[in-house]
């Protein structure tokens, strides 16, 4: 109600392919509300299915990164490309998965000023170029990773996952998607 | 502790002019605790002094914007300068001023995807246009505000509010002020 | 042989899935050779799963778009991104779903003096403020492309193969993914 | 007479508050004419006082940079930003207080080209750094000036003068301040 | 003496091919002085004839436009490439031409607010545009001058006029040539 | 026939001055055709000679570049200033003088990708700052060009070559000058 969360047409559940419908049913069931980018991609059910394959297998797997230090890359590179629905909702999942309240705005504003460590830094510079000035890669990029003990399949999951949220963050400015009411709150209560 | 909340000396309390700290003390008594960017410009009082009565006359007097709009301006202009400390403090201040949990968080991304009306987004396209473009403002701008039935004493307003924190966002990336922990949820939960 | 294909390890085909492997001999019977692209993602299965089952969604299915149009949203983004495994080989493609051997260099270096319609030109402003202000998108982008003909489906798709390919672009730089030798020629010369 | 000095009020001596009055009168005695600056803040009087009380303490006090090094400052960002009053104004200062006539066209235009010594160069590497790009400074850039014997002191001024005309170019630009005509020529003659 | 005029070469007047010591010799003969941009070029003959039989065909001939307008087209352009040979050099005729000690600054720093026409306002428009977006300039600008009473061949000369000095800016840029010391004082004084 | 050659005026060879026409026959005798610069600058005799003197002067003599290494200048500057005819034109020439199929492409789209000598890459790196960024060059920019064994007369026609076509470009962006159809395949074919 009220704002619309897409400037594209949004199915009803019924409408859609089994396998979207259950796939939306069980984020709902496990966080509670349905984020918003389920909805807004489900129109487009092939996009839909390879949209989630691809995140999944570059968030939710084992890596030498944290789940947390994947969500940093999102957030930093989604302000920097100034996308509301990655911003908010990955912040709120960072704040989750970094058990830290005020981490998300921060790297979200200026992650040059967070309270993050060097490795961390090198990896949001890195994560930074790919995702404003990839063409300008290079040699001492990986390097100053490296300097830092990122393995090669580190350096490829830093810009993997800054690469992904390129086009997200596109598809999300694009369709004025919407980030849930949910996101803005969540992480930011200490647990009782 | 911890992590400094600037790069430049902090003075203490006592070691500070009568009308400084009867300054601190009585923002402290009000707020419940001390904002980061008193702290960090004590180590010069007239500075100090200058900065608070600038910013008094432009953010707490009578003007046609609201404070809350005041505010918007502040987060969205020192969002495109991605000033850590200014997005904070004010997105607490703007939730507060404007009672709503979600709005600065919206603003600080891309105030253009944000839930504020026609007139809003006119104003704060003047903002930033000042904040990042002000060698480029002309006549159409002037003619696009006054459609929106702004008095040309509102464009000074706006353009006044994005000018003196186009100041404060480069004082606080250059010191690099933190903001304070109490201003991350401030605003965030509804009131009982 | 010589200059690597890709910063990143290329496994031999007889390491690889069989789902992987398929799909690679099958590009390979088709078109003679194995494009870059297969063998620089084939060392994360999930992740080439993911790419090209989002790309052929994208480039392969019916749309309000040509191919060959869908071909010059990534010829021209990946011109402005400097991506030279997406210009080069995506030009070959371009050059001959165009059935013009001229097309694609012009739109890789200003599709603004391609031969091209005015419908393609609004097309691609689109793509191209997709691709590098998608943070700006607003009505009045929509409303250009309504006004040449192009319904809502169809400003998503142009919208979508431009975010992808934002991706693509970043990927390619990131690994310095090399073209193949074959794709420069191709679709140069008349069929005879 | 003929272009106007400001597109807002400029108020009658005689309409203005004793303080505001007082100060453009003295500055008049002692200049011969009254910068337009004091005009066109003049409709506001807490702004104006703020904004001279801030500018004294910047520009007028001890510090371990000569005055003539912090109109250095002020030509070399504001030409950077495009505001013809304070390259203008400013630039004339800069030749009185540097005794030389050539100074400020070459640093308004190109610093780098200038003739100031390394510490100097060093100094406005600094300032430009505030002025356009305060949210990438870090360490690197203090230990910089370090190295050319600037004390953190030091450095706070070089920051707050390049911070407060990140301010005063803005109201310039925002309100077309025209430069006085007597500064073109000031400081260019050798005193007889 | 003592700052060099020129990274490079200076030849000695008699090493030089006559056609070019005569050209110099001339120039000193009318001006006074040698501007040093005939001293920098100088070391290269061919190019030496070349510049300056390119510069005489577009600055000296006649035109739809105005010596002196030429000169505002050189000086904006080269404000906006930081050029200080060309803004001071070329700042000096324009004031001689235009019989109007302020219009160089102005123009220099910001032509949006010099003291000139709509018509040389447009005519700047476009000439910064060649300048600093040409691969942008299309239909809707050359209308835009059309409305202004430019004619095609105005166009052009307004267009080649600032692609000529996109060279000489960088010449002298790569070359650090140093504006002589007449040229700062030059066609600021009222004639007696 | 279809799509002009340039917006600007295009005589008939019988409307030329002698020297002119000369210049086009004996280009189109030893090409086999006449590339579209020589008539678009036709109408203008006094530039167009001053333009090919100078061409002539920097691409044709004695140098210690090769003239491949001069057009891989001229492919590079003109692919990041987006003029479709210098990328389309001087790539014809780069690989004819390269005898090298796919180098054009190459620098056109990324040299840093491109399979060229370290000395290239810097001889390269400095031609694009020469070209986009020539306000910066200093100290440093020489001294990683003399680290490549480049001496101080090959820095200046590195740099002379970028800044003449940063005119070129302009002109050509301008005048929508379009690449001949027989550019875009020159130099793709093994010689039999």
């Amino acid at each position: 109600m009220g704002t619309p969360i897409s400037r594209f047409p949004v199915p009803a559940l019924d409408e859609l392919p089994d396998d979207v419908r259950d796939r939306i049913v069980a984020v709902q069931e496990k966080s509670g509300f349905v984020p918003n980018v389920f909805l807004t991609l489900a129109h487009r059910p092939d996009e839909f299915r390879a949209f989630f394959a691809y995140h999944d297998a570059l968030m939710e797997k084992d890596s030498g990164l944290s789940k947390a230090e994947r969500e940093m890359i999102v957030v930093a590179t989604s302000g920097a490309n100034q996308c509301q629905y990655c911003v908010v909702a990955h912040g709120a999942i960072l704040r989750v998965r970094a058990r830290n309240a005020l981490i998300a705005d921060q790297v979200a504003v200026n992650y040059r000023k967070a309270d993050i460590s060097a490795r961390q830094r090198a990896m949001l510079d890195f994560a930074l170029k790919v995702s404003l000035h990839a063409e300008e890669v290079g040699d001492a990029d990986f390097a100053a990773l490296h300097e830092h003990g990122f393995s090669d399949q580190d350096v490829w999951d830093i810009g993997a996952v800054a690469a992904f949220f390129a086009m997200s963050n596109r598809l999300a400015n694009m369709s004025s998607m919407r980030p849930n009411d949910e996101f803005f709150l969540m992480g930011r209560l200490p647990k009782s």
